[in-house]
């Protein structure tokens, strides 16, 4: 810390006195005249220079004390909300240090934020994602994210729209404008939360639907902000709120198979090429082609963010196993350098705004009743969605139990809630506002447009303060379980790959089976990790023959989810029995009397099984190059081993 | 290729009907409407979106193209060449459509190039450096590095201010203006030859002079254009031309000393925090630090470059042996993956800023002029300077032969050249110009600015494409030895990590000891290149004892240099005898009659041995954790071991 403040000094000497080089040999060549040489590049390079370094300091500033804080175990203030401290003094630095370059050079651009920062954590949040938890806990991490948000934006637009109508901050709004505001402060953020969750180990349940509602509702925030600018001096209709539903649905859709295809892509262009024989080549395309559905996402007007979280899952779900040895590695751990270095600078980047934007029009009063507000939004979107996921499952088990003798010991009331009152007010409490809502807001419009942004600025700070604060002390006194030995988690102790899982399917992951079947793709080592094998040879042959539930196949599920859920609540298990197994008939699809589309997002997780032997039986033989060991295609799989012994012979003697 | 011109097209058509939008149902939230919305960061974004597309596209394509000429070993084009005709034809294509915003976005912009794409190809090279060749080669390098592109930028300066003061052109230079341009098309460019080198694994010695050369004249170019600028509008005295000397000189130390003490102030913090239990903060560290020493020197009008470089070079001597083992893996897999994007990028770069820049001025008798100009500058400055270097080599080995009786039966007339005359023709025909020179172009002032511009452009891409097109065959025509298998070059195959060596001793790489003698740092596999060891025993007792040429520290060495160097040409190792190995007197420094700054460079390698005997015994124990085996301080140490052992062991049960 104290370098730095000793460089920004120095730097603000140079600043004050621009004949006081401090290098003294050195003739002035490039004389900080801050009017005249606008346009020399020189001059323009020697001050992003100072930006640069000054940015960089900060972040080194960050992850040291991200290292001395968990080096020492200090949980009471986390390493974001020091991010934003840093930013913050530095930025008050800047402010008051005279002219104007390094302060142009450091402030909050939402294009670099979109294009440079956003997506390496997206990406590598899809990457990194532990692909059978994600989609075991789909229906709630739908309802919170796509209702949820939207529920939060319309109650915290209308508490603004209200409170500007009084007139008592000299400030009008729109409703729709309100709305806008509404959706900037609906996305939540996952790092800070998440980093915690982390370091604690916190049930794996809880910290999947948070990921996912956090990484899932800033593409709903952005698609609503968009849908609200556009009506932003237009008449209103009572239609335009089902144009906007249908459009966010088809939008999320669409990304969704974007994503999808260019992942399916990659996966084929290793296959069917010779490009890892050149893994630095290898290693470039995958990261460009991930960026290119973004970018293309965004492009076309979709939402990049989506694209880019399935791009993530479907590059590690079939790509990930064509890929060089090496490559493997090289994603994985560029992936993870970038995104880190991403979170930690957006953080000191909010920190820097709040004093590097000169325009912004602090108004206290406002600022208090927006942050109020959101607190209330967010209340009235988490728990009356919860206590509908609850009554959901409940009467999905009730009427489950009516159909199937099993489990009819357990009555529906004496069942655990799908979603607890602690993991409510925690997923209440996880609802900090990060800088896509910043980003967004940069974009609002009218004469409002620089209160409006400072409210929202100093509201996402405040909420990362206060929330991300006491996130720690909020986890014990709610009585959550941490310290879950999560497998993704301890992986990245030193030297490993994490191996991949299959999504969906109930893979006892305690079994020893190798995933290298191909002797020139065995790594010579026995890595930990490998140890874990992907996939159950007894799932093997059960696929294509156990479509009933036989008792057989019931006491196999149960007992992988045992092996595979132990660090769980007592009631994942109970859960998995409802949800995960195969004892869930596999015809429930539209049978439910809940019908539309939350509905269809909650039996999404019923179809796992269908997807799961499609994705076994056609995907996996079509996209993978050497097919795991057990999987139902084993005497495929050896065919296309020798195929892949016969390609790769000439490169590797 | 063709899946980028579909999209061009689909985006033309897109942007030509702005109401035909693509995705039909999708209401158009945010039509191209140019002129209205230039401050609304969502039509920004989309716009943003579709340029980054489009480089992202092009990148792909170039490096799919890279990787098919080198699966065909097609050598005849060379991948920069059609990285510069894919921007061409993509530039056309968006300087022929309609609006201005993908134009502006995709334009060439110095501060990109400088802050974005030239720092990770600097900090790969100094990474990847081969220390023993730099450093033997030193003097050669630095000799065409900074007497040679002085030489070069007066010439081409002379030959352009006599050219314009004819009229004939109707632009008029004054003579500092000429010398700028002289300066930004003497930067040499070191992507392209150095990639045709390495896809022919040219001789190492040639190769390490070229690499050097046109890493470090960059710094000098942009020294000497800066001095130039300065300049620009005033009067010129003949002092100005010693002052610039002697400004470069000191730029150039203390850049070197900056990039140096932030290499081991990261050694010093490895070593002594426990970071290494924290790869991922550890890993983003070190890449930070190494952009910092960057930007500080940039900032503090040093040169970037050159602090960059040996920055690197400090961090892979020091630093990489206190990293953790993901960290180094990491760290190397990453620069290599930033640097091969930046190279890409560049050359795609410089192709579509041919189009996409409005204001350029192309007059094609001063752009013939100058290819020409240049090619008589380079020549002027390496022929001359060839045979100095020649007749310098030769003269210091007779004065070794009259006080050694040893090698007293070669002449010094038998000798070989030190550079030959196709060694010469070859590094005459390396000179090709890049994007630094476009870069320092975009500084040029003066209402010649755009015509220059245009000029320095044209001739660039002109030397890349015909200097760069011929540089296979000019290496057969040349008889120039290729196929040398170096050893840095064969370990990018697949999982690997090259192990580092030591510079400037004569190390028997063949020698299978391993680095670690720590246990607890040892990768649980035999790595390939873990059995290349780094340190061979015999050399551990022999620097303490070894102070005179004794027959058997000569032997010694002889071996060790015919294993290291098997690949070189036969003159490699009388070069060796000459200056890698003991038997040159320690006390040359300074007795040499050619003195001056010249001679200080071509002693330097005689320095080697005492920096290597300094390193061994002083920067070694105290900058490393654990020391190589069977180093001069073996006692210490298995001392510093224990103590490693103890630190990490809560870390590692």
């Amino acid at each position: 810390m104290s370098s730095i403040v000793l460089f920004a000094a120095k730097q603000l000497v140079r600043r004050a006195l621009p004949s006081a080089d401090l290098d003294e040999d050195t003739p002035d060549m490039s004389t900080p005249d801050d009017h005249l040489d606008d346009t020399n590049p020189v001059t323009e390079e020697i001050f992003s220079s100072w930006a640069l370094f000054i940015l960089l300091s900060l972040l080194c500033a960050a992850l040291w004390s991200s290292y001395f804080l968990q080096q020492r175990r200090i949980k009471a203030i986390h390493e974001t909300v020091l991010s934003i401290f840093y930013g913050m003094i530095v930025g008050l630095i800047i402010r008051i240090s005279p002219g104007h370059y390094i302060q142009d050079a450091v402030k909050f651009n939402s294009g670099y934020f979109f294009n440079i920062l956003l997506p390496p954590i997206i990406l590598n949040s899809g990457y990194e994602l532990h692909q059978a938890n994600f989609f075991r806990n789909l229906g709630s991490i739908l309802t919170f994210a796509i209702p949820g948000t939207f529920l939060s934006a319309l109650v915290l637009g209308t508490i603004l729209y209200i409170w500007t109508s009084l007139g008592l901050d000299g400030i009008s709004l729109e409703f729709v404008d309100a709305l806008a505001v509404g959706a900037t402060l609906s996305a939540t953020d996952p790092v800070t939360i998440l980093s915690i969750f982390n370091a604690y180990k916190v049930d794996p349940k809880l910290y999947t639907i948070i990921f996912g509602e956090s990484l899932l509702n800033d593409a709903i925030s952005i698609v609503m902000f968009e849908t609200c600018q556009k009506f932003h001096g237009h008449p209103v209709h009572f239609s335009s709120f089902f144009e906007g539903i249908g459009l966010f649905l088809m939008s999320f859709t669409i990304s969704t198979i974007i994503g999808i295809l260019i992942g399916i892509f990659v996966a084929l262009i290793l296959k069917h090429s010779h490009i890892r024989r050149y893994p630095q080549i290898e290693t470039c395309l995958v990261l460009l082609f991930a960026y290119e559905s973004y970018f293309f996402s965004n492009g076309a007007h979709m939402s990049g963010i989506v694209s880019l979280l399935f791009c993530g899952i479907t590059l590690k779900h079939y790509a990930y196993f064509n890929m060089s040895r090496r490559t493997q590695i090289a994603t994985k751990y560029i992936f993870q350098l970038l995104a880190q270095l991403s979170e930690n600078f957006i953080f000191i980047y909010l920190g820097l705004s709040l004093f590097t934007e000169v325009e912004l029009v602090f108004k206290p009063l406002l600022i208090i009743i927006t942050f109020i507000s959101i607190c209330i939004a967010r209340w009235s979107a988490v728990f009356p969605l919860s206590r509908f996921l609850n009554f959901f499952y409940k009467a999905r088990f009730e009427k489950f139990n009516t159909r199937n003798a099993l489990n009819g010991n357990i009555s529906a009331q004496s069942l655990p809630d799908e979603i607890s009152h602690s993991y409510q007010m925690m997923i209440f409490w996880a609802g900090l506002r990060g800088a896509v809502g910043v980003a967004l807001a940069m974009g609002i419009q009218g004469e409002a447009k620089w209160t409006l942004l400072a409210t929202v600025l100093v509201v996402v700070v405040l909420t990362v303060i206060l929330f991300g604060g006491t996130t720690a002390s909020m986890l014990e006194i709610l009585g959550i379980k941490i310290g879950c030995i999560d497998e993704s988690n301890d992986s990245d102790d030193d030297f490993d790959i994490e191996a991949p899982r299959l999504p969906l399917s109930n893979t006892p992951s305690a079994l020893g089976n190798r995933r290298y079947n191909n002797p020139s793709r065995v790594p010579k080592t026995p890595y930990k990790d490998d140890l874990r094998g992907i996939s159950n040879p007894s799932l093997a042959g059960q696929y294509p023959n156990s479509n009933s539930n036989s008792a057989n196949s019931l006491i196999d599920n149960n007992l992988a989810n045992d092996d595979e859920d132990e660090d769980e609540f007592v009631t994942s298990d109970v859960d998995d029995l409802l949800t995960g197994s195969n004892n869930i008939p596999l015809s429930s699809n539209g049978d439910n009397n809940f019908g539309g589309v939350l509905g269809a997002f909650l039996s999404a997780e019923e179809h796992a099984k269908w997807f799961t032997r499609f994705d076994e039986q056609v995907l996996k033989p079509v996209l993978l190059d050497t097919l795991p060991n057990g999987s139902s295609n084993g005497n495929n799989g050896s065919g296309s081993n020798n195929r892949r012994n016969h390609r790769d012979g000439d490169g590797q003697p």
